[in-house]
């Protein structure tokens, strides 16, 4: 069982996850996790934090002369910020000025004003510091682990921006590959060029209202066979468990499958794929998919029937809400006065549509990695392939 | 820690579940559980199987003179066709005849084909005896018996069809009870009784052309109060989980909170709710909401911040993809000969949309239920209120 | 993962167990699972209620025509005395008489008056019906289901009594096979007929007293491979999983592993075995051993280091405490009037320590297999060969 | 739910354990937790290494202020001696130089041996860094919060040496607290002071010999309500989880509650604790327990009955094998070769129970502290009083 927690605060010293149940041997190097904090750091749209931190993760333990081990792998990304930070965010008791000012003033769609009567604190700090999206950089982190772990068994996850503040994008025919590719040039993670400029143009005018904004991205994970997740328990489920991990992640509000919400207002007869059998791809991929095999010639399910991957590409869709932060002030109320005040701005981003959907991509591998070691077994690469191939062989034999 | 599991096969002689972690002391009756049963089986545009089978349930263990004993419930649902199915479903080897013809065609939409490849199976009936939407009626009572709890603390569970295949409603002011009660009088669970008609006519419409439809509908919860689920940790927060649970139901192609993937559309100044404090409500409610308190004036979080509850209605909405079973049949393969054929109709609903709010409610509540049981802890009802009293008296002094 | 949850009282309608994540395509028939509940009801020292019952187990769901499939198999089995319950014991509100006397007067050594304090319950039956022993042989079921899966690799599960209220029993170097062999042929589950008629006449004697007797027994595990658990986090090691199983189990009170506490009274260099390479075994077994391997002369460590199977015999004891219930009486309080009473007899078992053996059996069983599917995947019988087979070979050519 | 997972090799950089579930406003200190660990440092028979590294604990996260934050605790306790492990540690690859030989040669009574099958290594460090009882540090760090938890409730985890090597100790009629605190004046952790000379005497005549010694610790916890734990499923008994976090601590092989496998001994009229009301202490301490209450005279239960702890003492024993490392040396053989080699020594401790029984107090008040959690929920230190200080008023009342 794969499995993953994280801890760390926004500003304190750093972000910590342990990823536990890697199987050993799977090469590993900082870098292939460095380069998804980077590109979780990007996008137009960003405020100033953005600039100051580069992210960079150290492998702390689990993982030996570049190789995993199978022990849990700790992942540490330091916040490099923290100096500016010690007295407000220490550990240890300090002085009242060394601590600052509590926060009392909860800003609207944060956690803050739900967190301090939850968890009966006086400070709001003592919960934005933890609810903060900061927290994605140790997720993105353990997600490109899994990544890694997949991209051995021929699984590729691919993402991009659909949507950002009403300005919208269709995919043509091109391969997610590609998509991906194309969206890894624009600043907004869009694929399309033209779409990318008037999605930037949004975001500036929405900046100078002083105003933010939301999206769309997709994830789509390639080479994924027939069978992951199951449909005999309802927490085994492929898209249940796609949809936690998705939901989780902070600001997303919707999440679909394929088709998604479209499926509410289409008849059956164009929303079912049909099932065929023969020559679907150009040539044998070395892991899935097989030249032959039973295929759909459209994916509305979006690769996900009966909660189990069918064979086809697993299609993701997830909606952002808007930095919850705005110039323009919103109305709230002092926690201790409850006196109404215009909610002050903690950071500055516009859009963070184009880093979630980097998130995204980490959160939806962690899932299938997880699954796929449920399915295949195995402590080392060498085991889970060989028991990975003697399925694909054996479904290729049905 | 609430916990359940189900067993059953559609045919088979019972569904069963086990709800673990139920607090003793709650009122129950069977009763309180077939009405929701029963509910379940409603709607226009169901089929025949729906008529035979009036579902009851059997309250096997863990409830004795009408309340549990925070023992495990045991939850049997018989499957009154049963007799028809001896042979084909019986757990004994029995002769080729009394088995009856396996099933090698799989069905587009089901999991039939991914079922058979991955647990290896050479009739499609070993799968979609178990992914059959069937298993819902055992989810639906455990969500009952949850429902039944959350109730005691004046939480309680609504729902509504919003669109059916592209006739759509959208909800005025009234209070979720107030849609709940005028959905119940409609065959397709929609409040307003002439979308209700317009509906019902695209049914009758589908139905004649050998299609089918599906729909969107929506689950909400009043009565929570702030601080259900955690920002802390992604596995515990309040969206992610209900996602899930929303997402493992048969069908469901996407889940969205609140004002759901519209948030990437509009600018944050129109999204985040503004908070407020003073009087919001006419009276104090026996548990929650007080008359004074933090409120938002609009809800296009859904009640959910920060991976919690916030104090305002819980609203999720979930997509349906048609029933995949058509009379107009789709292409598929044999599984043996590998030669198309055009799909078989295993039943004939056309539209099971208002079914499933019925699940989605069930699911819905369970899911609150056990957040709100790890919140509040207690073994008993009158430890949990107890409890849950001291914990609304501290907010309210906050 | 391979999961149970078991529900039912020990005079309700029936016990239930629902078994989730067994793979499809494994042999079982009821007679698999009803042989051991029959073994679990034996034993010299039994009273009256064991001739009364003659436990039959229902598989419910997930086993079709002979072979599980993959989905939650269910079991039940039916509780033959529940018609004289009706009353005292129905889920249903019924009248006073009906429902009996309560029982205030907690029994010494039981669950009963801890219970009534925890779940505020005002009758201690609600308590005892679920913490009796009768709850075993719903997990004997579980068990034997798990040990079906089991001997498709060829790990077996034996067990024997080696001590009785003070008669002990040391083997000889007898196989597991065969000391279990023995086991059965004799009333008290020991092998060897003078302790056996030994161990009777202790029990013949405590009797007399109107006293009760525990023991000690064994189980042993042969053919496990090295592998299962892991030394990498504390909650996956093998002999953790194992104690838990154990003392899991009602009347438990101790639990070693291979040496057990002897260990901390002997030199280093007494304890450790040593390991060689070459031919341990006059044959290859089908899967493990091979004739060829590495191997210990001794086994003190029962079979695990580090947390895993090491591939010698996982051996495991257990101590059960007597018989709380006892014609002399104990000391107990009556919970409402305070006032004191000698503790009243509800049953007549003098020893139970045979019958807990077969339910050690049971739940070690149960978790090997747990992590036998944890380590090979698969979700059929074929797949799950096939990859441990793989891993066998993998690990002979080391 | 309370949960923690760790992660760090014996000679990798840090040892890192994230503790996921705390409650917020636990006052909390490094040092709280670095006495722990220098307690588990020290014991009579320890080697060099203990010398080397003064363990002092970073609260990374999670904390904030001196006060827990409800979310999670990231540990960190760095290896001082990383820096002599710098080329055969790294986490990047290394030139062979840097990397240094390859371990092949497991030692006896390690997971060397089956750890590089399972996990497919050529070279048993990648084991042996991480089954290492180093992992213990971060564990006692996890249990050191777990404790100051339970401490706010009036609960206490108490623990001494009763055996080492065959010389034993048995208590008489001094309190828990008393016996504890005559263990830490002892170089060998027993309350009694001649049987601390013969435990040293024996320590110094092994070493001599070149071997190595366990013994036997028992673990006590005061303060415990009726209550934790449950009789309702197998997986929520205290006594069952409790015996899983003791064995699945580094060279444990038996775990014994109250009387333990003396049960299978005595009849059950000399087992069974009698019940009595009434005035069992001479005052009422904060929490638990009152002055007049359910109480009983004898304690041979460990203060757990049904799975549950019954208001008495918890009481605890486990036995540590000896250390495996010897001087003089063990059989074994090369991985490679296949060929004998006498078993190399890779530290050098004799004895190192009296560090173990440290541990054991850890992972005894993880477990405590985590089923406390689940009965009495909340968020913050205050939300658990309040709800707690209810409970037991309740059960005042009974």
């Amino acid at each position: 069982m794969l499995r993953y927690l994280t801890a760390g605060e926004s500003h304190g010293r750093s972000l910590v996850a342990i990823v536990e149940g890697m199987p050993a041997g799977l090469d590993i190097e900082a870098s292939d996790i460095d380069r998804d904090l980077a590109r979780r750091q990007g996008g137009y749209g960003r405020g100033a934090r953005m600039a100051i931190e580069k992210d960079k993760v150290l492998l702390n333990s689990g993982v030996r002369h570049g190789q995993t081990l199978g022990s849990p792998v700790a992942l540490i990304v330091a916040n490099r910020d923290w100096e500016n930070w010690h007295g407000r965010m220490s550990e240890e008791r300090v002085t009242p000025k060394e601590a600052g000012a509590k926060v009392t003033r909860p800003r609207p769609g944060h956690a803050d004003l739900t967190g301090v009567l939850k968890y009966a604190r006086g400070d709001a700090r003592d919960i934005l510091e933890r609810s903060s999206a900061r927290e994605t950089a140790v997720r993105v982190a353990a997600g490109a682990l899994a990544k890694r772990l997949l991209s051995e068994f021929g699984i590729d996850i691919w993402s991009w921006v659909r949507e950002i503040g009403g300005v919208d994008y269709t995919e043509g025919k091109e391969s997610p590959e590609k998509l991906h590719s194309l969206a890894e040039a624009s600043d907004v993670r869009c694929p399309d060029q033209k779409v990318t400029q008037r999605m930037k143009r949004r975001i500036d005018q929405l900046k100078k209202r002083g105003d933010s904004l939301g999206g769309i991205f997709r994830v789509v994970a390639t080479g994924v066979p027939p069978g992951l997740g199951s449909h005999v328990q309802w927490d085994r489920k492929l898209d249940g468990r796609l949809a936690m991990a998705l939901m989780s992640v902070q600001a997303i509000k919707s999440v679909e499958v394929g088709m998604g919400a479209e499926v509410g207002r289409l008849p059956g007869s164009k929303v079912h794929d049909e099932i065929f059998y023969g020559t679907a791809s150009r040539r044998d991929a070395e892991f899935w998919p097989p030249k032959k095999r039973f295929y759909r010639k459209t994916n509305n399910a979006g690769g996900i029937e009966g909660g189990m991957s069918n064979g086809e590409h697993v299609v993701l869709s997830a909606a952002m809400k808007p930095i919850p932060t705005l110039y323009k002030p919103l109305s709230s109320v002092d926690m201790k006065t409850k006196k109404g005040f215009e909610a002050s701005v903690e950071r500055s981003d516009v859009c963070a549509v184009p880093a979630a959907s980097v998130v995204g991509e980490a959160v939806v591998a962690f899932e299938l990695a997880g699954l796929f070691l449920d399915k295949f077994g195995g402590d080392s690469i060498a085991e889970i392939k060989r028991n990975y191939k003697g399925y694909l062989a054996q479904i290729g034999r049905f």
